[in-house]
């Protein structure tokens, strides 16, 4: 089955439209090989949107400005759970530049998160949107709320997973707190067996937090409406996602809404689809016959656009004294906010070494809070820190040098659906990693320092989904003066895709980058493309532009052979220019051919194949931690992260240092910093902007040192490709936690892993 | 040579890139039958941008308005002609608000015209372009230019074709006044020997009037640079031609220059190539940094932006008394203006009627005033004015009905290259027009009604290149919901071609109207398409777009064929739907299909085919006139225009009523009201508002009674269009003049014909 064949090889968002691929056979070209040299790719060219970003004259949704358009702004629930009694708008109306105000009552009822609406007179949590008010000027909006007066019922709130858990807890919906009233489960081998072949067998809890992504840039849409037409410039990452979504919302043709999105600054999993405030607009702006823009302020990121779920995770994990891994067990529970979404976290367990006996048991529960959303790498960031705190424990117990323990029951192949890897060039991640960070200087004796700061070294494996994932095509068209442009329905979310996509063509063209123009982020413009998530863009749109690419070359030589009438055997492509093999006569440069042919042979579409059947394609890699500890002060400092990854082929080792380091300080906020804290007996969150909610800043970066240890990966496409998006973040945490154990001797099994808790670890 | 067939199946402008179309092989449909019942094509559908354009949302490059836009204006010289001497903008500069002011000495030397410059110090005409002020308002840029002091030496000048014929006249080159220094000449058989055969031989001289284009929307772009990018939002007629013109006065690759233009409140010639306002605001906006809109006003309209070069024809026609034209001769010269252009006018009588012997003699003259451009069938109208008038004075000299003596004449094959048409449907026209005009009730002896008032009746031919003019291309794509988008590099220049566009896509797929979207006007997005105008937008873009949903109804079918595993023989497509011949569970609607096998298999890409060779394709027509004139005051009215044309198919008969309605007032008002008149003296513009520069109004209209006399013509396309721009407009100042001659009885031999000129030759 397709679906099957999907789940296997990728990750897929939940609620993704999986789609299955052509079926109808492509020509392919051969992949470039693992070693491959390459003359562009891979080659650290600066972004070619970088000029329009450090100079500010790169417009994002945020600065489109139309004429004649209206400013919106969202009433939000102030209580964790309420239902409207009853609201009256008609002071917010009455205010002067105030042009309409949305709620339930005067608009149509949008199914929302599959159970509830655009506007829902139940409201779950502080943040839940009630009304919209669009005026003038966003400061006369802002004035206009605060005169809508609503009758809230208060009802009683939970904001714990544990606590939600209970039958005494305030029911969400009626059928429970706990989604689909169970946990996803999970079982391979005997897990009891497993445990009775153990010499040590160990059990301990791990807590993460909750996180916000708070992306740079704010959630933002500007709507216009041309007759029955609407154009959206959004802050997004999926551009056909937002199309679908708000003609769905709509209930218009999918050809009616255009979405447009030039750049971004930042997503992270909060942009993945289509937000409420967006058809908002879309409704007022029909209502009004004008222009509206709705942006979403700071507190309304941290309440209400989607974050990482925590975990209560207990794991159990029983090993031989030779350091054999015999079973390991996992029970966890997470908060996924007030509606549907997803707080497993246990891939990494199931899926990083061999292990023969696995059991798994995970609740998504319910609580009155914003919703859950993907965020870099959902699940993987809390699954790891409680995974190898669980190993470097298991090792110690054995006596056993905790990176010989990771090699001792290193996965040969998937452990899940128990087919071989693509490729796997882990071990050499294990060994330049640890060479880096000085593993053999490394204490062995957690906590021996001498002084109040302990130094400490510790690392984390590192596993994530690889290859193709949605569908990706890209079109070329050569002009007149030789110069090339690549169009595809893809979107650059700030990972460098514009600069990439250029290589690949410039690469597979051997055509100079100066040649090479990209257009991305427009619904109208280029079929389909998936959303920018799951690591995925790079592994499915690279092979299209390059398969575009030799499809090109291919009809620059058939239409050189045609206009020099030689046959099509006798010429080849070189540099710009198609060439006779024999007689220098008839050569022509591809601009001149476009002039003389037209430009029609110069326009050529590429798609990615489909992955592999029967392979699983994996990313790999280790990170390695060199942390302080001030043991007076409780505080944490990282000295240095190695990060040493098998990503499959590196298309720009200058954006892919940038994506690296990015998702290394992101993994450190998470180790040290950031956590959304909500008051219980309020249920309000505390944590709503960038002072009370920490985030690190240019004074605790570490120094940070990336190997790639991987050649292009040639069985999963014509790039070889797999993708880094998560895997820079994914062992980040982990590896950090168990430095901090090494150096001062006691576990943190909580994040983030603040001054507090560790002063509590070693002195309660 | 391809060149030579071009130019022997269209009409191209003078300075337009004659593309050679490609000759590798491709599969063409057939073309739909001449008479073939379509469901789609044909019919009377309303504009689908029809809402965007009476509701006010329709936004044009008027309209854009970027964040921290300048504005920018232009100082334009006052004189006839002078030379910069010195030129002073301090003051402009200190002007709170001014950004930059751009003269000759602060910008490179950038060629235009081929021997002028964007700012040349040798000023040919009174609105050459001195300065461009760009400041933070359009007021503070006017205020600006007036204080630039410019120091200008005044030379002689010269504002009248025959007084700049004159060896004494002030030269605007130093090879002379007379372009290239000859006339352009034609000849065929021996006209001397055509003339000794005649019984009857009238020479005459007829006289047309410079007309300006006089859009309803200014000439305008806003300009904004990302970096080395330029995108251009701007009124063209040719998206293409604006990129390589700025891309090319910039030096910069045409990948670099992006052109977008959604909408246009009319060109009719005058926008069909990149303007010095385009260049000026992308050099100021580079020096900024910040976006730039120029316009234009009414009087740099009226000035710098083209105008129909005015004609003095001095015709000489022999006749048999059976009626037989022995001979034709054509002697001309018109004002181009002070840059090269083209005043020529004799294709009519080369190519209308069966003559034998002809001989052409054209001279287009220099003059100092804005350079005269392509307007609305160059050369034709004025052409037909002269030629159509002799042909009734000739038919009268010989007692012979003039209509009856056009069917004498009839051309039953190409007169100037000698070779087929592809078809001719003129005596339909003729008999249908006659019918419908009353000319059996025609007076024969002309002026010889009762009263003061009188009444006459007047008609005309037609002819003009017919087929596909520039390379045309089209990318259709199928979304997931079975909606429809048409992509292509053309642009509506207010014509339709939205609407028709989705008409033979729809056709051709057989879905519903309302599932297709088109996408025209931006380079980035598409191929390269060429300018719209000629009449060959339609004939050139028609033909891609059937041909790419033919090719999408093969992908189709294939597709279907692989997912239903079942021959690609035994399906058929209907409606939406890829049907089994006979097994109905093997049937799938292509939506469907779509989500399944995924969006590349629905993409296509559709091209023109090449015009026929060895035919000549042009449209045909004829128009009658019914005018009263009222002797007394001189005031024409004209009651009624019958036009009835031979066109090709009709892929919409609402739009093509509107244009042939647009064409046949423009025709009017030349006739009779629209003159572009300059002081001999001081050599300034006298009408350079709409005041002064006269247009009728909707009390000036007559009827208009609209026969197609043609099918499809599928020797020349899949579509079997020829294209009607032009046709419209060339015979209707003929068809008057004809008419106000049968009512009066006294031949005005100069347009327009104003109740002065008509109280002149009545009473003088």
């Amino acid at each position: 089955m397709a679906s099957d064949k999907i789940i296997k090889s990728r990750f897929f968002f939940e609620d993704e439209v999986e789609e299955k691929l052509a079926e109808v056979p492509t020509e392919e070209p051969d992949s470039w090989q693992a070693d491959e040299k390459l003359a562009k790719v891979g080659k650290p060219y600066s972004r070619i949107d970088g000029y329009d970003k450090v100079s500010g004259t790169a417009r994002y949704a945020f600065d489109m400005h139309l004429p004649n358009m209206a400013q919106a702004k969202t009433l939000r629930c102030p209580l964790a759970h309420a239902r409207i009694k009853g609201i009256d708008t008609r002071k917010a109306e009455k205010l002067s530049g105030v042009l309409a105000v949305l709620t339930h009552r005067n608009t149509p009822e949008i199914k929302w998160y599959g159970t509830s609406f655009l506007f829902d007179t139940h409201l779950r949590y502080e943040g839940d949107e009630v009304a919209c008010v669009i005026a003038e000027t966003e400061s006369i909006a802002e004035q206009a709320i605060k005169l809508i007066n609503v009758d809230y019922e208060e009802l009683d709130h939970v904001v714990d997973a544990k606590e939600a858990m209970q039958d005494s807890a305030p029911k969400l919906y009626d059928s429970g707190n706990i989604r689909n009233g169970e946990p996803g489960t999970y079982s391979r081998g005997e897990v009891e067996k497993g445990f009775a072949q153990a010499d040590t067998v160990i059990e301990d809890t791990y807590r993460t937090q909750i996180a916000i992504h708070n992306p740079t840039e704010v959630h933002c849409s500007v709507v216009n409406w041309d007759g029955d037409r609407l154009t959206v410039w959004d802050s997004t990452q999926g551009i056909f996602r937002v199309r679908d979504g708000v003609a769905n919302s709509l209930n218009i043709p999918l050809n009616s809404v255009r979405v447009i999105k030039k750049y971004m600054g930042g997503g992270f999993g909060s942009k993945l689809e289509a937000g409420k405030y967006t058809v908002m607009a879309a409704l007022a702006a029909k209502q009004i016959g004008r222009p509206v823009r709705i942006t979403l302020d700071r507190k309304e990121m941290n309440l209400a656009v989607g974050n990482r779920p925590d975990s209560v995770q207990t794991l159990k994990g029983g090993v031989k004294k030779d350091g054999t891994l015999t079973a390991l067990f996992h029970h966890s529970y997470g908060a996924i906010g007030a509606h549907p979404s997803n707080a497993q976290c246990s891939w990494p367990l199931k899926s990083m070494y061999k292990c023969d006996n696995v059991k798994v048991e995970e609740y998504s529960v319910y609580i009155n809070a914003g919703r859950a959303r993907p965020f870099r790498a959902p699940g993987h960031v809390q699954g790891f820190f409680a995974l190898e705190s669980l190993l470097d424990d298991l090792a110690e117990k054995i006596n056993m040098d905790p990176l010989e323990f990771r090699l001792k029951n290193y996965a040969d192949k998937d452990q899940v659906y128990n087919i071989p890897y693509t490729s796997k060039v882990l071990r050499e991640a294990y060994q330049k990693g640890a060479d880096a960070i000085g593993w053999q200087n490394r204490s062995e004796k957690p906590g021996s320092g001498r002084g109040p700061v302990k130094r400490g070294i510790g690392m984390s494996s590192q596993i994530w989904w690889g290859g193709g994932g949605p569908p990706a095509y890209a079109t070329l068209k050569l002009n007149r003066d030789g110069t090339l442009r690549v169009i595809a329905g893809t979107q650059d979310i700030g990972t460098g895709t514009y600069t990439f996509m250029a290589q690949v063509a410039a690469e597979a063209l051997e055509l100079p980058m100066e040649k090479v123009e990209v257009i991305l982020g427009d619904t109208a413009v280029a079929p389909y493309c998936g959303a920018s998530g799951g690591s995925t863009t790079a592994p499915s749109v690279s092979p299209a532009v390059r398969n575009a690419a030799e499809n090109m070359k291919a009809k620059l030589i058939s239409g050189a052979a045609a206009h020099l009438e030689v046959p099509e055997s006798q010429l080849t492509y070189q540099k710009g220019m198609v060439n006779h093999k024999t007689n220098t006569d008839k050569s022509i440069a591809i601009d001149q051919l476009v002039r003389e042919m037209g430009e029609q042979v110069m326009v050529s579409i590429g798609k990615r194949g489909a992955n592999p059947e029967g392979y699983m394609i994996n990313t790999f890699g280790a990170q390695f931690a060199d942390v302080q500890v001030d043991t007076e002060t409780g505080k944490i400092r990282v000295n240095k992260i190695v990060a040493a990854h098998d990503i499959g082929r590196v298309l720009n080792v200058k954006t892919l240092e940038n994506q690296m380091h990015g998702g290394v300080i992101q993994g450190l906020s998470f180790a040290l910093m950031e956590e959304r804290v909500i008051d219980r007996y309020t249920g309000k969150v505390v944590t709503f902007n960038m002072h009370d909610y920490k985030m690190p800043t240019i004074m605790d970066m570490p120094d940070i040192e990336m190997f790639i240890v991987s050649g292009g990966d040639p069985k999963i496409s014509s790039t070889g490709v797999k993708g880094v998006g998560e895997p820079a973040m994914i062992p980040t945490p982990a590896a950090i936690a168990n430095a901090v154990y090494n150096a001062i001797g006691v576990r943190i099994k909580q994040l983030p892993m603040t001054p507090d808790k560790v002063l509590n670890a070693l002195y309660r």
